[in-house]
């Protein structure tokens, strides 16, 4: 129980800081953990003079540039805490795995940009590259796919990422808001940026998503542009109601599976069956749940985000990379990742929840009918709402809308089949507005 | 990626055989793992004849003694799925530690029992003694409490550790059924024992619980007269109607925390909010959740039993061996786990759900209310239920019944003030029966 290791941290943040309060106040359980010590030999954030409340020790060395941090001979273990794909982070973490220093990240888009590249230089210089923290702040996903589940193949990865969106669903669902509403609110809390684009339109589920797929089925890592991203800014208190209705929680997934023509990345708003654990992980927590061939189904559920719960991720691989862990991190190494092989979203299977504006006329519910089948898409529900112009007239009988709103669940079938009859119902002029489309994901 | 572990099995069970079939399924993806390849070098069962559906080499050596499977020279890691807490498992894990050879195991009732002067000899010998199949089944929640959360004070874990009870509370629940009936099922679908007072009884709950106090708190395990235990015998129909009347569901929870008087550490059956995930974790399904003081609230859901579940949980600690890590069992070594302090639950608080079956004359609920006020307990909700008897008369008017269901919900109180006025009541004649006590578990 004698080595120290010396720890060079980068970024003093709200991780950054955490980490610093966690490294004293846990210090025992650190040392029992790992057969360590812990010291903060150099640090770098960008003011000096800014008081953040922590105790640095007179013998923490300040940087003003992290990689001289990185490479410093007194850093023994490099923890990255500045953000971003490039820039300072990026140089600097690999400036410490060049200098042959294991590194600990919390860094989700450095990772989800230049991984495969990252991971190649950690494996040449056999050294650790860590990064718990990155996907799902405290909760222990990458341990349990690189270590807990290794003995699996695992058949599909999915779960909530996203704290944001998570908050804004949640928040409407309880209380019948709109998007916009709650967002406004989210903001003004700090939940959401003041662009929130990044959060609610998918693409941090997507960075995430595509570092458990890269663990989970040993390929490359996807751009945006090879995963289907949808966010949450269509989804309406109307969709919310009806889900609700008919036993659906709409949540944003990020789900990952194998199929037969390559890897199914997609994020977008899903229905999970309201009797589910997944669909009782509300607000800002996170949810992910993972198939493995022989373990079955296993969901993780916790904190995605906060300085506390994240510098508890950190805190863990600090502990690994001083065991003296050293892995592939993503599990295959970076030379054998297999190219990312995009599988066609018009062949996903499942089961779909359409909304339709149809106006309200005799015959357009049949030719909607008619139109599914066509396509052997066979519905589990119709649900016909009253819209307000069909609410009961003076002589008590409902009185014909100009819109209706139509609830369709369908039973299993695949993409093609919807969009292919959604089209067909569009140009026969059915319906009044572009439909609501949410896939019901099988739990 | 040379070096080939080669694994002694005793035990061929529905885990040992799922254990040598993941080893050939998967293969490639434990040797990514661990930089290791696998061999199995000699298994013992009791049978050696019996068509198992597996196919073992014809190099396997089998030996009748578990013994001298465990001290055998090919062996480089036991693998011990014998199961029961004295005898061969006991020997053989012993044997196997004292001649420095790494043992997985599964067996939660020889860790309960013995752990500590297991963790003893793994320590003295510096292998590792790993037992992630012993608690939950497949969820890796030893590897959260030892590594993940390591950074983290835990100040509380608390879990649904029993599949047998979770699916009888969780078909009483969905169907309307006495727990009597369910348990016939369960025994008929092999869900439950002939004799199933290990489980229902609570002390397959309390055996896990006890492991993950030694990990949480590191402290030395507690015998079941240490730990409190009920069992969900006494839950009745009408229970666990109010209970989702309230909002809540019924779950057999095995629960340890730190308080100023010692580990409290008690397994019953909770009221849980019905809007939380860990009131979803329904059937066989295991659930354990744990507060970290950095982390937050982490909850891990799973297949809690089975062959395929174990046998992941067990391979993936053959994995971690190969890697070579060592580690002491229980994080605390074994020479400074702390004497267990068992704290008093009559110090225990919380909120409390009470049914008292209540003669039904004038002035009953002012007595009873009064009684709970003198222990200033006070009440969220009271609801009385018309007992049969109470049923509207022929005049239209209700006729007083002989016995009413009175319901409390209270306040946080303790317990000391709970079993005061419980005592007082019955004292006074106020009611007919014993009152069915239920603790409301605060997430």
């Amino acid at each position: 129980m004698g080595k120290t290791v010396r720890l060079g941290i980068a970024g003093l943040g709200t991780v950054g800081c955490g980490l610093v309060e966690l490294l004293t106040a846990n210090a025992e359980r650190m040392t029992l953990g790992s057969g360590c010590k812990f010291a903060i030999s150099g640090v770098s954030a960008r003011d000096k003079s800014k008081d953040r409340g922590i105790a640095l020790g007179a013998d923490v060395i300040w940087h003003s540039d992290p990689v001289a941090l990185a490479t410093a001979p007194e850093t023994d273990v490099f923890v990255e805490l500045i953000g971003g794909s490039e820039g300072a982070a990026r140089e600097a973490v690999t400036a410490a795995l060049k200098a042959g220093k294991p590194v600990v990240t919390a860094n989700k888009a450095l990772l989800a940009d230049h991984g495969v590249e990252l991971a190649g230089f950690a494996e040449e210089a056999g050294v650790a590259l860590a990064f718990e923290a990155a996907v799902a702040g405290g909760i222990p996903v990458i341990k349990a796919m690189r270590e807990s589940l290794i003995g699996n193949s695992i058949t599909r990865v999915y779960g909530i990422l996203n704290g944001t969106c998570n908050y804004i669903l949640t928040r409407m669902q309880e209380e019948g808001l709109a998007f916009e509403d709650v967002l406004k609110d989210a903001q003004a809390l700090g939940y959401a940026e003041a662009d929130p684009t990044f959060d609610v339109g998918g693409f941090d589920t997507a960075h995430k998503l595509s570092l458990l797929t890269s663990l989970a089925f040993g390929s490359e890592g996807a751009t945006f542009e090879q995963i289907h991203v949808e966010g949450i800014e269509r989804i309406t208190p109307a969709d919310i109601e009806a889900a609700d209705d008919l036993g659906y929680r709409i949540k944003l997934l990020g789900v990952s599976m194998k199929t037969d023509s390559g890897i199914e990345q997609r994020v977008h708003p899903a229905m999970v069956a309201k009797g589910s654990a997944i669909a009782q992980v509300s607000g800002v927590t996170n949810g992910v749940a993972i198939d493995g061939d022989f373990v079955g189904d296993i969901l993780l559920v916790g904190p995605g985000a906060g300085g506390g719960a994240t510098a508890s991720a950190v805190a863990a691989d600090i502990a690994e990379v001083a065991r003296g862990a050293v892995f592939a991190p993503f599990v295959t190494p970076a030379a054998k990742l297999a190219p990312y092989k995009r599988a066609q979203l018009r062949k996903h299977q499942g089961a779909y929840y359409l909304r339709l504006s149809v106006y309200d006329k005799p015959g357009a519910m049949a030719a909607i009918a008619t139109r599914m089948g066509e396509q052997n898409v066979s519905l589990e529900s119709i649900v016909q709402r009253r819209s307000k112009a069909g609410l009961p007239g003076s002589d008590g009988l409902p009185e014909p809308g100009e819109l209706a709103s139509v609830i369709l669940i369908t039973h299993k079938t695949n993409e093609q089949a919807i969009r292919d009859a959604l089209a067909a119902i569009e140009a026969d002029g059915k319906i009044a507005d572009k439909p609501q489309v949410i896939r019901i994901e099988e739990l």
